[in-house]
């Protein structure tokens, strides 16, 4: 019999959809130009480059021509945050302080660079409040960073706030809309976003691909220097068929939001109840100001990491924390954040569903969970 | 009638072969974890890149420590030449003066950054004289980056010799293999080579992949930030698929490579002897101690732009310089440093065969080209 086997960490990575496939599938072996070549092979490279460009600048709002393609969230942060410093000439950034590592480390280096780093608390359920992002401005900042909703908390952030106090100070504005671009609706000239970063494998789309847009007229210089690709933004031979497959996902998650979100929304919250019957489990983040797709707890008593490997050993893939930081054993610095004691932190799971999920395997994982909970209960020292 | 299309751009990228889209297959949606997730789909998609990651590391006698994936060469020369200059501390490179213009301009952003640039001379057949790299080398030299062989005119650098004066004066060196990895026979310590860029997408391989060697010991800060994934080296989350089909494609090149480079210096010699019949057309480089798949030239009294876009009309796609640079209308900074004359290279032309490169589609080529500049000469107001 094969295993079974329930994946519940869309958040880290998702598969790559079908039809999303399909629409690549011409861009590996006949059309396979460079887009910068001259001839035929590379025109028909650089028209697809530059329709995928159109889709995913309208589904934001943008303009073609503010949008960056990159290989992933990642650079597209790091980008953000070196290339506007840079650029700038100034030397301070403000950040929250649940950011993605990506931004976290961006900022590190930056401070070894001699820039300094205001990073503005949040409230228990992982809020940033607008106000201290005001507060937390200078004269000489050149960026602010929050990100749209967290990776391990789910929680949405007041992005159009904030926004509207760095457009009133002229701080370009940038966020993290990994987890959120192909899920929520963004609007990037409504919620006065100046830079925002989107990703494709989070989306159904394939790994490899992702993109920062970036406002006409806010100055920034490239991390990537060579050919002069992308504007001259973002020196590398374009994955074009990558780059397809990303505009392809993005549309169709846009085309399914509302459905999907009310369906997610429904197994979502059936997790969060069912698990906190569970005596000594917590929600991490808003009961309802989250991610459709998210649920995320901690659990006293318990390690994350034996929680893990112990779904992992009755078929179910989940997290604790960012993926990105899962191999480490550090208590996640967003748990910190929003108040969490270093041994609740350890506790802590995030489950986060998908196109795929059916309420079977969440009914699987809820018969599950209360088990492996009380086994661990059972074994652990720190009870 | 379906338009005859024949492909002569090889240099700038390939189509994938259909053995490695199989390899690719399993990796975008059964097998398609992220690679730091603890669970089974994590640890699936982890074993895979170490598979990946030893295989390439097998084919340049590297350790699988020693490879760093990335998502392509242009980063991968980025990450090298900023990567060790800010690791050493040291405030001055040597590089020669036909690189790509990944390192040229990567070096331009270190030159702003405090940093020396000494560029290296080469002869009129474009090697690099490996005395004039000991001449250039300083107390203050972080490191040596030397083209493996020339992306535009297809020369062959004496790479063992340059590697082993940097290995006598304590520097790292470095070689971009983007056009040799897969192609000629490469052992990172018969020729003293500190740090490599190898491609995917020159080999038949999928874009969105390369990597960088980088020997043990020698130090190197990376250029992105995040997640710490290759090592702390490189973070983003990691394109398994686009790996998975790097290394297959590695695979096959260096299994197939003495039968193919064969059959292509055959029909390389034989596109280089009918064209220099041509009046007025002067091959650049070396007849010999060029790449197997690469022929170049130039043709008095015609621009390069001209050819390419009146061959491609004939359905041949080919490039002028690099295919990077080839929107651009500056003369190519290789060609002016064999000692073209500006307007002897503005009428380059560079061919560049490959794996699905048939006898008939040259034989072709050479019945065109001839009709092309002889109309080109026709209107032209050079002659």
């Amino acid at each position: 019999m094969k295993k079974k086997r329930v994946y519940l960490d869309y958040a880290a990575t998702t598969p790559v959809d079908p039809r999303v496939i399909k629409s690549m599938r011409p861009f590996w072996s006949e059309k396979f130009g460079n887009t910068v070549s001259l001839h035929s092979f590379g025109r028909e490279a650089k028209a697809a480059l530059e329709n995928s460009r159109k889709k995913i600048a309208d589904l934001i709002k943008a303009k073609s021509s503010e949008i960056v393609f990159t290989c992933s969230a990642t650079e597209s942060n790091n980008l953000a945050l070196k290339g506007v410093v840079e650029s700038s000439g100034k030397k301070h950034i403000v950040i929250s302080s649940i950011e993605h590592p990506c931004i976290m480390n961006s900022a590190e280096w930056l401070k070894g660079q001699g820039v300094e780093i205001t990073k503005v608390s949040v409230d228990k359920y992982g809020f940033v409040n607008p106000l201290d992002v005001e507060k937390a401005i200078t004269k000489n900042t050149a960026l602010v960073s929050v990100i749209h909703a967290s990776n391990e908390i789910g929680a949405i952030e007041p992005i159009k706030e904030i926004g509207k106090i760095c457009r009133a100070k002229g701080v370009p504005f940038h966020t993290d809309a990994a987890q959120t671009f192909g899920k929520l609706l963004i609007d990037v000239n409504k919620m006065n976003i100046d830079l925002l970063t989107a990703c494709s494998h989070k989306i159904y789309g394939p790994k490899g691909a992702a993109c920062l847009f970036i406002r006409q007229g806010v100055g920034l210089n490239p991390i990537l220097h060579g050919g002069g690709q992308e504007f001259g933004i973002r020196s590398s031979s374009v994955n074009v068929s990558a780059i397809v497959g990303f505009a392809k996902a993005a549309e169709l998650a846009e085309k399914e939001m509302e459905s999907e979100n009310r369906r997610l929304i429904s197994l979502r919250d059936k997790i969060i109840s069912r698990a906190l019957r569970i005596k000594g489990a917590y929600l991490t983040g808003h009961s309802e100001k989250r991610l459709p797709n998210s649920a995320s707890f901690y659990f006293s008593f318990v390690e994350g990491e034996s929680i893990i490997l112990h779904l992992d050993l009755a078929g179910i893939a989940s997290s604790t924390g960012s993926a990105c930081s899962s191999q480490k054993l550090e208590p996640s610095h967003v748990l910190l954040a929003i108040g969490l004691k270093p041994e609740q932190a350890h506790g802590s799971l995030r489950v986060s569903l998908g196109r795929f999920t059916t309420e079977q395997e969440v009914d699987y994982f809820l018969k599950v969970l209360p088990k492996v909970i009380a086994k661990l209960r059972k074994i652990s020292p720190l009870k």
